[in-house]
């Protein structure tokens, strides 16, 4: 026997209940697809083949997993139709090593965790492990009845099991480990004379048990490892249970949260000491925050790093932004791809910064867009600013050297550089370069007109 | 005996602990009057009387009631005296029908269904039907006591109940149907021969029983369908209820909540297929999503129709507007009413659009105000754009024609027409028209002077 | 005996679980200290003298109280090693009266209430009095074993415990009220002679029974009022315990809160009648509300008072600010401190205003920025306006007088003034006073070139 570990995991459900154009393992979990879940998990492994199998909506799902997990490649088998999960094993068999071991999992168990399926890889010592649960109410799940010496002897399901078994409160999960010679053995033998006319993988118990087969069982930490997902409800209860775990463990980690049931986190957060998070807040993707960190109401936070010291206020949007340390942002800022905020700068109110970098000690303060330009240390941008960066056609770059003082209303019409301590007056349209230290003007001389008569009300 | 149904309508509670200077019936849940509810739930059935008592704050009651329920005109009964809801329902009588059946429902239990009352009025056989409710916790409450055939016999209070009869857990809700003709017989003989004085409605009961009536007795299929609200606690948590009841059902028909316990429609919500819902969303009146339609978080949308994949960014306000299929919208966008965002549209962060159209293609995406403005196909608006729509009395139209180019911080002073292929220098202010084609600008030359002296820190 | 009452406060612990570089009592619950919490309890009972023990971080916590707290002068006594909460009463005693009584309090167990420890010291008749609590489950803490008359006879602790002690549920809370004369004859007795070797202040108990002092022991109203905080999922659950208590009495007080788990009141909240907090507002500070005053989704409301019949549309924050009556808010303002709204005024979408005064029936209705001004009656200011109010190093003033009208994207270049029933031009730079009734303008005459090319795609 090698140790070398395959995946097979189920994915052919459609998802009736969940009322969508999409196939069941793309629904999203914390914004990821069901599936995703568990080829990321399976990525922490040492896996040698994972083999997908697919149905209902199967380019759909291959075209979206062969872009995100290309270096996780994956075997496609189809299963055209839907005669079980026995049958779905099936027909992965042909793409199945002889040797080695396989885990069987499912594309709608998207929370089984990694260091459960080395347990279960573990415990596989006789040619097949199982998971499975002790829970409150067993009722119609298949009991896990175990023999003297606490080996699996069989599953029992609802419909069969009598008085006694029915009390057995430890269920089958339908994860198994399973050495691929058991599984080329035992998958072409499945029946499906039953009431349903399906091949149950189940029926591989009875087999291995037949075969004195020794199977370990052994349990996950979190219930929530092997839920699956039906329908919306189970969907969004799962999405709130997964959110509550993230939440507890950055607790842990000593992350205050204002309401630990008010956060989202689809990604993962790394965090600093100290850290704030208030009601309300969104992480999206991979975000850290460093030491101190200060996190108001409602921000949305996506693929954002964040230094330490920063003080994000109320309603923030930030995408793929690098804030470095000691800067305060919003509120309503909204950073878009590719901002950089350097130390101890200031973005305000109503600024929109888009592929930009502000240097050090520089302010935007008010109402501005920035986009497509660069910004030198101990700038002060007026409010009302707005870089002229797109002709309807072409994106230009601006470029605003340090100690530079950008006055309000100013349009700095791309492509267009500001000299170090160069000074634009306010209202001004610059359209040529701006010399250092020099003083740039584009307005009219403001004039009067006495006892200036008011429009008066039109009639309609 | 004919079917004609009537209503009686108990709507004359002052509501003390509200602690407002609103009758309790006006106060709101999920965004409507607590007697709106029963209005709008008489609505869906045959009504052809509506009979609503009211008491305390009469004129409000009315005022509100009659301006948003014309169609469904209202008898109004002032009930001057408090004294209980036999009294109530008696002062109705002179206005009641003498044939037919009448519905008594309660101004402060707002959540009775529909389904329920046709129920309740088809169970009514013989003169009576009442709704009760089986309850876990029974006490304080009237018991039903029903004889062997299970019919109702009584109703027990909890002072007068013995051992036995407390056991009961069906409960009296206090919604009745009953023959118009036994009103017209038992309210007159009501007493008011007990402790608290008042003329009790449940002694009908005893009334019909002692009459041989066979008094049939059905359950809402909800808990909350006979919940009153006496206070803000309760009126918040059935505010919940309801909520719940609503994203359930909309669960069930696929959309795809972040969070369920974080989402409120007061309204009605229409959806198409794959909608995605952010936290903290807030819907009012009467919106409509359609397929794939992704709202992030903290939207608040107020009779709004958004078409087929259409993206609203997180923080968007939208109310009364009209946005067409594949629109992105946000973050921070305000849409007032009478906005329409034709199909593949944009409107970016922090602008304000009002009373105006916005035609297929076109973008909107920075900073900018457009009100009293028609922007046809293809249009680009810069950043901070401004129509400058009002002279401080009236209020004028902009016209935008296709592929014309506003650059940023332009103002536009209404009337103006921009034409098509257009083009409007950044930073100008344009009162007169711009021909088709043209560029047009209104701006001072750029000058420069060297070496220019910056201010320097006054003392105080 | 006198009844002056000192207070000691426990606040030596580090608090490792909370993984901070803060000493644990200056976490945060509500917005305040954990310390500032028991700090500001006391201030409502007469004191005579604070004394506070602190240990870790003892600088941190000092300087941070000193300066909030100095009405309240704090006995600081350094508890160099950590033998105990016996220990820490005992290097506290060198500063207590000799006569008297003391509260015995803890800087991580904040919502103790001033009524509790005002019946607690009243409890105390003979020397000692006590704060305990029943609980359901009292497993791992001291019971409270109490003689036939009831009053205590020991604290029996859990592994001490028989089997009938163990089913007591009264539990020590570890809050006392003790004459000072018992404290300075029993604190320096205590023995560390136990597994941990250290002194605990629980045996003080034990020597006051063998005095014959009769202990009194009360409960407190609320279970909240004796629970500490050892880490950040307690502390989370205790600030949703007491964000639940706020709510419920301002539901009490008649606001309607459209989910009462969704909002934080992190400070005081004085309301009026009939007023309305949409889902997830905050507030901080000392906030005022007047009578049917309507606050929209999301709004950070920070120190504010805001008048009658105001509504404040969604995602507005207000920092110190002073709202009038009528005044429509929002959606999306930005008030900053020293704003004052007047009467009937109105701040609309992406507005922020700072340090200024808007006069009665005046509207900044739109993406303005208005700072360091005084802004008159009946004012209209536009679209994009914004006052320069600063050059880089000062700051200036703005005014503008009764019935001004502002145009859009005019730059007021402060200090400047607009006379009364003014007008601006739009896209003006104001760098002179306008004087009253007169026209200003600042811009360029629009010029027009015909068949304009416009730019092409470069390639890149």
């Amino acid at each position: 026997m090698t140790n070398s570990l395959s995946v097979i995991i189920l994915a052919a459900g459609k998802g009736t209940r969940m009322q969508s154009a999409k196939p069941k393992v793309l629904q999203t979990l914390a914004g990821k697809p069901l599936l995703g879940h568990v080829l990321d998990t399976c990525d922490e492994l040492t896996v040698t083949k994972t083999i997908v199998v697919y149905g209902f909506g199967g380019d759909q799902v291959q075209t979206a997993m062969d872009s995100q997990y290309a270096h996780l490649p994956i075997t496609w088998v189809a299963q055209t139709e839907q005669l079980g999960t026995g049958h779905a094993v099936k027909v992965a068999l042909e793409q199945l090593p002889k040797d080695g071991q396989s885990l069987i999992l499912y594309g709608d168990v998207p929370l089984v965790s990694c260091q459960t399926l080395a347990t279960l890889q573990t415990a596989n010592i006789d040619g097949m492990s199982m998971l499975t649960l002790t829970v409150d109410n067993p009722f119609g799940l298949g009991r896990i009845k175990r023999d003297a010496s606490g080996n699996v002897e069989a599953i029992v399901e609802q419909k069969d099991a009598s008085t006694d078994e029915q009390r057995i409160k430890e269920i089958n999960s339908g994860i198994y480990c399973v050495d691929n010679a058991l599984l080329h053995k035992y998958l072409p033998e499945l029946s499906n004379d039953n009431a349903q006319q399906e091949y149950y993988l189940t029926d591989i118990v009875k087999m291995a048990v037949a075969d004195g087969v020794t199977i370990a069982a052994i349990e996950p930490e979190h219930t929530f490892e092997i839920e699956g997902v039906n329908n919306r409800q189970q969907l969004a209860s799962l999405e709130r249970t997964w959110q509550n775990k993230l939440v507890a463990d950055l607790q842990e980690d000593g992350v205050q949260f204002a309401d630990p049931t008010r956060v989202d986190i689809r990604g993962t957060l790394s965090v600093g000491q100290d850290v704030f998070v208030d009601v309300g807040v969104v992480f999206e993707g991979d975000c850290t925050l460093g030491d101190n960190v200060y996190i108001e109401a409602g921000c949305v936070i996506k693929n954002t790093q964040i230094g330490n010291a920063c003080h994000i206020k109320p309603y923030c949007v930030l995408d793929r932004a690098e804030v470095g340390a000691g800067v305060d942002v919003g509120p309503f800022a909204n950073l878009r791809p590719d901002t950089v905020l350097s130390d101890n700068s200031k973005v305000g109110n109503f600024v929109e910064i888009k592929k930009s970098t502000i240097g050090h000690g520089s302010k935007v303060n008010h109402l501005s867009y920035v986009g497509d330009a660069t910004v030198g240390t101990d700038v002060n941008i007026g409010a009302g600013v707005i870089t002229c960066n797109y002709d309807g056609v072409n994106k230009s770059q601006t470029i605003i050297n340090n100690n530079a003082f950008v006055g309000s209303n100013v349009s700095l019409v791309a492509p267009v550089t500001v000299g170090d301590t160069a000074v634009v007056a306010a209202g001004s349209v610059i359209t040529e370069d701006v010399d250092s230290n020099a003083l740039a003007l584009g307005r009219a001389r403001q004039v009067q007109k006495a006892d200036f008569q008011r429009p008066t009300k039109k009639s309609k």
